[in-house]
């Protein structure tokens, strides 16, 4: 995909373990154990491994990993952040993240700030391995168990079991409560038995209130024996504390992974902080290099990565370490850059699918989803998160699961990531008139700034700027957007490129993978009915889906069956068909795609504004469009259809704006076609009616409607002097959509 | 699929309907009606259409169509003759076919040639839309109902309700018993309501019972109107004879569909008792010229078709005739000829899907097959007619249903077309040698007389001669079974031909099709040793399945996925794959794939004959293989997969023979592998038992075993001189597989 598509969602899931695995492949071996008929593909072994396996089969390979810690943010919109920094951290492919767990901070809530729920969005949204830390300290056993339940329902499989710290100096251990994260390792073995796997954490220097180094290293051991995975450590400052604990460790028999806990220095004063709370000393060699430059923040940062990067090396080279756990105080940049120096840091371009993969263990066989949703794959994620099974293989195999509601914009990981005032930069403080809001697609498709010297960075229906492979469409998206062609979503006709391919590959390598061209854009219905007319040269080659805000579906889709519009063929396997342009999903993308309209840019306008008029009068009038070119071999012939229905609105302006019987004839082709008619039989009723009346309606009311459109489309400037009588035209305009109201706007003008 | 794949089996379903569908497809019309989620794509809409909803669309179109009457064949060989004539007149195209129903020749029951099992066949095995005639007179409504139930089991959807001709003249209208067609019909439309379609006879001239003729037509007016769907008349010999009553039967309100049933005359005697038994007149224009040539079977044959042709020009001509049925008395030459010189006989190349689809109603959404059955269609419709769900789509959503027993080879229609003597002559009455085996398949690929001049037709895996597009890959073949690469099923890859092309295609128009390529055959274990060796170079670009007869399977097919193999790209379509190596199926056809040696060859020798004893031991020792190339984009490399396997069987003569250790080597590749290998434990157990030992027991007898293989392979002459050594060298080669009875054998000696 390439228009409007952040193809660079899914690529964090590192093919690197499966290529590993693949090389293990020649055996029926593990999965043939379970069933020799799996219901999926399972493209990507990992997808269906827990994170035990995962780290038994890098360690196997050899193939070390990293991963990173995050605490919750305090407020919604630190949350919008941190998941985006979640989607750009996962593209160098940790193992895992882990989120911390504050019982100030109401960390189980269904806050969007919560760590449970944090931690679920990072599974379900990003595709993110995760571990949900959870203390115990001072809790009840209904409480924990009713943490748990609800981190298992949200598709969470991994819990850091800590003891957590008792609040004020009273505290003295419970009978029968949970005063060690031992007690908490037997609690969640008994109530979840195997389902989640347990890290706990590891001392390397001692907790600081254990009696002795000896006494706490029993004490971890109690912890796995207690049924931990694997084992985290505390932050430390020199290898050869790690080894000396390592060896340790192992000397008393605990065989368990052992993760060394990485903090980079990034600054003077969050380091005693840090030092403070953990009860860590920080050896001389470091205090003697940070004293002097406390003050300097980016030469504390260098020297943190160089210390890290440092210790990192002897760590790895010592053989005894498969992967490294970084403390990043929910920043980017020291951490990144220390993994990056490592060799650790692999922006794998690789995808398993060419969409983003939830770890969501339900959706775990998922391999099949509609191509509308590519730029908002979270929000379909959100809208199918109650699906109790989801489509593989084959999309029709599904038992027609219902979409979500679509009841609430303001999900947090559903929000702009842009504040309202740049919103308004980007789109305009003031519409003039529709071609405005062309003029708002077309900087955003040439990345230009707009008249007021903004560049539009995202769209409602696009969060991110184009990927740059765009470029390669960008003078035929310019000139369609310029039209009135309100592109939003595109994919070029991809005919076997190798699965390996940087910019439109997934799944494993040896493998083929295809597409077919799609276009996906909004545009008038004057423009459409030209459409349609050019669109049956083009039989049986395109298939389309034309549908108004009122649910009407002109379509050519044989039986209203899917058509897969992306597809791989791999060595040993069935075809895998990820993207579809679906009949059905499409008229709930549709109410998706109208109400962004709304939602995210005329509510930007105060209520009755001009600006948020026009926006309403596009989304009341104007229609969505699908095209498929099913000819995948050849050059995509969908910008041909585009430049056919240019040239035939060109050829007769006269015809379709001046003489009323040519636009009588126009809606006839929409009338002819009633067999492509969606079956809904109110929506057949209401729609043909709307649509043949409303060009009647444009031209039997030539004083208000025929000078108004002619008014927004031709000329801005006059609307720009005269706002009072652009705040009547819209009206009237969106009142030419209903029969009856027509001829009192023509009245009452 | 080119060698051995009877490409022509499923080119009988014409795709002219579907053409004329697909331009009636602008619409979600009629299917989206039932559900926009269907769960097959439906690529052939005449499949899942009924008799009477074809004849409607194909009128509608005007699209004229022919259909065939058979009679049941009196012995099992004339059921295989007849059913062989079925595939062959399924090729041009008919809309339907028709069984008669003989009360005496107990037409109901479960013998091979009964009326019921015949149009069973054809619907179940040949894929013809058939009509199961059935008559009332002098029969118990629960008999008529059995004879109902069982045909709707059987897959039957079409009755043709007739009175029957009562026995004897003292028959006497049965109060309440069928006495009339009108009768049957009733019975039919009540006990199986709107199931079954439903055909009524119409006498052009009247029946020959009926007080008049206004008489009959009134009768017939009664059994359209008790639920008959059309009318199929009997025999004339004038164009005006049936136009009149055509007219006729709409003026007294007939308005289903009237279909002339068309006699061409082959002969003199024929004519002659058909006439006497329909009490019909021949008219004076045809005695006329008949009389004369009554003993020149051809002169009389050409005159019956010029007739025939003539009155069907005159029928078609008046535009309003739909379509013609002819009385084909079984025979295949005339009717054929008049259909193609009216033009409506059609062997449409173009397939639905790229093996013969079954017109089972529960079979209609069946779009996967394993490709081992390619040239053995009908054996896999009959293991699986028990299944009551059909892969469809994916085969991995099939809820795993076990194969049926191979237990009885004698089923007629998988019966060999040749007789035993036929049989010997091709495979050879004595066998000197393995490599006599390898000749016979030599000859079958080379269609070149084998050593006593005879050609060698079929195989006991394939029933057909090499389809001609073969020719293209005859030389490789040729040259692989000369060394005992005994080649059972190929296809070449194909990256992407329209879907309309003549030799490959298949499926809707503007489609493309792929395959990867595959070969299949037999081969000892020295070859598979090498193979293995070879196969290592080619991972993971060939998937590879090698099983013996005990059921070793050596794989490195991923997670033993099925792998697609032939696969098509469609105008608003998902993807269909209809046939896939499917490691599951392969251990039932390796079943039926060894068991064919001993029951289609080793049988046709005297037991203990050296001959018998050569075909065992290739049974009991040898490899069936199968490759798939996944890089379907280039050239197949299966072919040097093969080169390189007999380059280093031909590098290391002697590595291979004679140096022990060397053959201990080998073994160990196979020993090495053991995480290739099928799950089933006890197969692990006993098979590497069998292999590891084989060899050296080979080599560590050398007085018996190692000179027999030598003398089987070099010296064919002193075999042949002295065939009591032969008898005991197959015996010796036999136990060789067995470790324990090697030593005897050498004692024995």
């Amino acid at each position: 995909m390439v228009n409007q598509v952040q193809r660079v969602d899914g690529s964090w899931q590192s093919c690197k373990s499966d290529s590993s695995g693949a090389s293990n492949n020649n055996s029926g071996g593990e999965s043939s154990k379970e069933s020799s008929r799996c219901s999926t593909p399972v493209l990507d072994v990992d997808r269906s491994d827990r994170l035990r396996d995962k780290m038994r089969r890098r360690m196997e390979s050899g193939d070390r990993w990293f991963s990173l810690e995050f605490f919750p943010p305090r407020t919604a919109s630190g949350a919008v952040n941190l998941i985006s920094r979640f989607d750009r951290m996962g593209t160098g492919g940790p193992l895992f993240i882990d989120i911390t767990w504050h019982p100030a901070g109401d960390p189980g809530s269904d806050k969007e700030t919560s760590s449970l729920m944090i931690a679920s969005t990072a599974v379900n949204y990003c595709g993110l391995e995760s571990i949900l830390h959870l203390t115990c300290c001072n809790q009840t056993k209904e409480k924990i168990s009713g943490h748990l339940a609800k981190a298992k329902h949200l598709g969470l499989k991994n819990i850091m079991a800590l003891r957590g710290d008792p609040v004020g100096a009273d505290w003295e251990e419970e009978e029968g409560g949970f005063n060690y994260a031992t007690d908490l390792v037997k609690h969640i073995r008994s109530e979840f038995d195997d389902y989640f796997d347990i890290c706990v954490a590891g001392y390397p220097t001692g907790h600081p209130e254990a009696e002795s180094y000896e006494e706490d290293l029993r004490h971890l051991k109690e912890k796995v024996d207690a049924g931990a995975d694997f084992i985290i450590t505390q932050l430390f400052f020199r290898a050869d504390t790690f080894l000396k604990f390592l060896d340790d460790c192992r000397a008393i028999g605990i065989t368990c992974p052992i993760l060394p806990g990485i903090f980079p220095i990034q600054g003077y004063q969050s380091l005693r902080q840090l030092v403070k709370l953990s009860k860590l000393e920080v050896p001389e060699e470091i205090t003697r290099v940070i004293e002097p430059i406390k003050d300097n923040d980016a030469a504390i940062r260098n020297y943190g990565i160089k210390q890290a990067v440092e210790m990192c090396r002897v760590l790895l080279d010592s053989g005894k370490v498969p992967g490294l756990h970084f403390y990043t105080l929910n920043r980017e940049v020291a951490t990144m850059e220390v993994l990056r120096q490592l060799g650790l840091w692999i922006e794998d371009p690789r995808r398993p699918l060419p969409w983003a993969v939830s770890a969501h263990p339900k959706r775990k066989v998922e391999d099949v989803r509609p191509i509308f949703w590519a730029s908002r794959p979270k929000s379909y994620i959100y809208r199918t998160q109650d699906w109790d099974e989801f489509p593989n293989g084959r999309w029709g195999n599904s038992s027609s699961p219902a979409f979500g509601e679509l009841n609430d914009y303001y999900l947090f990981y559903l929000k702009s990531k842009s504040s309202k005032d740049a919103l308004l930069k980007m789109w305009g403080d003031e519409l003039m008139s529709e071609e405005s809001v062309y003029e708002v697609f077309t900087c955003y498709i040439t990345a230009q700034p707009n008249r007021s010297g903004h560049k539009v960075m995202c769209l409602p229906w696009n969060d991110e700027p184009l990927a740059p492979e765009t470029n390669l469409l960008k003078d035929e998206l310019e000139k369609v957007n310029r039209r009135g062609v309100l592109t939003i979503n595109s994919q070029p006709n991809i005919n076997g490129k190798p699965s390996t391919d940087p910019i439109a590959g997934w799944g494993p390598a040896g493998g083929y993978v295809f597409q077919k061209a799609y276009l996906e854009f909004f545009t008038s219905s004057e423009n459409v009915n030209a459409l349609l007319k050019v669109l049956k040269k083009y039989e049986p080659r395109v298939n389309y889906h034309i549908v108004n805000v009122h649910g009407r579906n002109l379509t050519n889709a044989p039986d209203m069956q899917p058509n897969a519009v992306t597809w791989g063929i791999f060595p040993g396997r069935e075809i895998v068909q990820p993207t579809v342009v679906d009949p059905d999903s499409f008229m709930y993308w549709k109410d998706e795609a109208f109400a962004l309209w709304i939602e995210q840019w005329a509510k930007l306008y105060e209520d009755e504004s001009p600006s948020r008029m026009i926006i309403k009068y596009i989304h009341d009038n104007y229609f969505l469009v699908n095209l498929v070119d099913n000819d995948f071999p050849l050059e995509s012939c969908l910008w041909q259809v585009i430049d056919d229905m240019f040239e035939l609105l060109d050829a007769a302006p006269e015809t379709l704006h001046d003489a009323p019987e040519t636009l009588h004839a126009a809606p006839e082709t929409l009338d002819a076609a009633p067999e492509t008619l969606d079956a809904a039989p109110e929506t057949l009723h209401a729609a043909p009616e709307t649509l043949h009346d409303a060009p009647e309606t444009l031209h039997a009311a030539p004083e208000t409607l025929h000078d108004a459109p002619e008014t927004l489309h031709a000329a801005p400037e006059t609307l720009h002097d005269a706002p009072e009588t652009l705040h009547d035209a819209p009206e009237t305009l969106h009142a030419a959509a209903a029969p009856e109201p027509v001829k009192d706007g023509a009245a009452s003008k």
